[in-house]
């Protein structure tokens, strides 16, 4: 994992992939979309942006056609879009954009743990997520994995990576430990945490984790429709971890949240972005994906709703 | 603090404060110094060197020369060189760039909660140190500070800091907490552990906490003086929570820093660059900085070198 939170790890595969004047094409659909293209707008990269409604998924037919127009060394898609709470189409994504030639990095932060990630079989060449969504550890640590064509390409730059302390030529070396090349101290206690949490999910099998995040889900949905709340995200696009509902007519955002917070002690997202004001974002990750919890949440919802 | 270790916060200093084409001078007689420098080049700084010889001090007549033949923006310099064990004379240092009219950088990862750091007496304009050596807190933080002076250059910079995750002119309106701005998850726990190892080094008091530390070097020096080994920096310029020594010439290294890990269950550090085999390492920090730790180490060496 990369010494730093899940958006070290977005740009630690971005700057490692990348090099000036590359040609990149970044999926956005929400705040960590437009993250990307900001990254790779700073490492001089030349980006292209497919924008799409937040709250909708990407478009596949845009990004078939984008990709037959052009021809990008990398294409860059967030799989669980934490600001809207949408599921992007990424294993169709993938395919797309392994048939194009392009290398597919994928944003996992918020899926990995609560939503199958298969890489291989989503042609994903580079991957990155972060311990404290729904692998439920402290922060401060981002798993990322790369395709051997990833690998080649980072190891075979022509220019050195901007970033030193995310530059992956060295750290890899540090990683490999055959003779352990010191980069920087890492964040021990962190990669203690992190393999607890990994045996816990192994434990309870991973099979079950998904199923139990489902079912919260669905359990959560059901309640909010019951209150008469809609949610943001159409149905075949909803992450089960993170559920965006759009916030009644009558009620103040602020009010409601803080009374949440200070009445409840339960803490929701607000809308980022376009919809500040207009969404609710609720997670539901890993250890917190409990019914007690959305039984919890329900009845404080009915509460400060009637 | 930065969310990364030690080196992170030597970058998120430097990439804030240097543009591209900005001339900087970095002080070079060790491995911090070195990566100062590979990293100032990486933005693409126009960067000079002074080295000294590794094991000696700064020399502050060829500081004076430099400066004075050139304008620099910055001049970046290493307190405790970690690799060496030498305490670089940062307050004479301080002076000679304040009356330069550069900014003044400084390395203070091994020397926080060990020696003091004066940051405003000295003339410092931006720190970081590391929560890992004499703060005895798990790596992954990197406590920084700046003078008005560098915060006027950060505010006021003209590019983008090539690096999202470094980049304090996001960072700070996040740690402002007015009107919070998402940045990155912060990782919580380190903070707390952080906030711990202040107070206990507040309960100790300062000056009883660098008075430890000096003592405990000095019954380590005298230990080993008395076993016939040889220190490798001059006694003004010794840092005493990391005490070089020279090896022996009939002893193995990798033997002997073996034989102490498996049997004695002791760590010490092997020789970095140019005093790779021809050094040890002996770390005194924090909590380490014990009688009864010096005593087992004496110990053990005394076993080892008969």
């Amino acid at each position: 994992p990369v010494s730093g939170t899940g958006s070290a790890g977005m740009e630690a595969c971005l700057v490692n992939l990348l090099e000036k004047e590359d040609k990149v094409l970044t999926l956005v659909n929400g705040i960590f979309g437009q993250r990307m293209a900001d990254i790779s707008q700073r490492i001089g990269a030349r980006v292209d942006t497919l924008e799409f409604e937040w709250g909708t998924p990407v478009n596949l037919d845009a990004v078939r056609k984008k990709l037959s127009d052009n021809k990008y060394k990398l294409v860059a898609a967030v799989h669980a879009e934490t600001s809207t709470g949408v599921r992007n189409p990424v294993p169709e994504i993938g395919k797309l954009v392994r048939e194009s030639g392009a290398l597919f990095l994928v944003d996992a932060v918020t899926s990995l743990g609560g939503i199958p990630v298969n890489v291989d079989d989503w042609n994903i060449d580079a991957l990155y997520s972060g311990t404290q969504k729904c692998l439920s550890c402290p922060p401060g640590l981002s798993p990322v994995t790369f395709s051997e064509r990833a690998l080649n390409v980072i190891l075979n730059r022509v220019t050195k990576v901007p970033n030193w302390y995310l530059d992956l030529s060295m750290i890899i070396k540090y990683w490999e430990g055959k003779k352990r090349v010191y980069h920087h101290t890492a964040p021990v206690n962190m990669l203690y945490a992190l393999y607890q949490a990994l045996m816990l999910i192994f434990d309870e099998g991973l099979a079950n984790v998904f199923e139990r995040h489902r079912k919260v889900h669905e359990m959560l949905v059901n309640g909010l429709n019951r209150l008469g709340l809609e949610m943001l995200v159409d149905k075949p696009y909803r992450l089960p971890m993170l559920n965006a509902v759009k916030i009644p007519e009558k009620v103040d955002d602020e009010w409601f949240r803080g009374e949440l917070r200070n009445r409840y002690k339960i803490e929701i997202g607000g809308g980022l972005g376009p919809l500040n004001g207009k969404i609710w974002r609720i997670g539901l990750m890993g250890y917190t994906a409990r019914e007690e919890n959305v039984e919890k949440l329900l009845t404080a919802f009915n509460d400060l709703l009637n």
